[in-house]
């Protein structure tokens, strides 16, 4: 874990499935001794967030999309549902602003206290790498 | 971990950056056990692959890009450099084959052996999900 989400989302319920589906801003606070990992991210570069959604139930292996009763039950692995046997997320958005280890970005659709397990640019074309 | 890759890779040198600069398939080895949660993935899909980059260093903060003296140095989580704190792995590509628990992929930059934490399909537009 590199660091932590401070987020007004406080409870599962609330979360949204999909950063583009009006998911609040949120913080990235990165632990201290990583500052350094930090070097070169600034407002208005787009991100993937990789989080460790510590709610998940890790032995669920079918579910059905969205809850939705009318589709077939899917592997989870046909699936982006946070029940999963690593319940990793994958979040893309946009940093707003980077204060120290404090990173802020534009959505994120995780609770408050969801653990941070790495950081990575969202990669351009071939030329631009 | 949820599997293993196969892959003619055998050492780190031969991994191209990305899978689009000329890695060769692979075979996705999943656990027998969680073989109900690949139920509704078939040839021609898109997928994520989630590895954890097990011959990285994690000591690592900063890095050059692609190793070129003539790019200023970078924090590793602007970069998607293996060597990081969390070294995660983020792979698409297509699945070319299912044989039970087995599952061929058109592409992957990784070596034999590298641990497989998740898979995830690529997301289609809202409507879609």
């Amino acid at each position: 874990m590199i660091g932590e989400v401070t987020s007004p989302l406080g409870r599962i319920e609330d979360c949204p499935r999909q950063p583009d589906e009006d998911a609040p801003g949120a913080t990235l606070v990165i632990r201290g001794e990583l500052i350094d990992a930090l070097k070169g991210l600034q407002p208005g570069d787009p991100i993937l967030v990789l989080t460790w959604l510590h709610h998940a139930d890790r032995d669920v292996l079918t579910t059905r999309p969205r809850g939705d009763s009318e589709r077939p039950v899917s592997g989870v692995f046909a699936t982006r549902s946070p029940n999963r046997p690593n319940p990793i997320g994958i979040h893309e958005t946009t940093i707003t602003g980077i204060r120290g280890c404090e990173v802020d970005v534009a959505h994120l659709e995780v609770v408050a206290g969801t653990p941070i397990l790495d950081l990575k640019p969202v990669l351009g074309r071939i030329s631009e790498r």
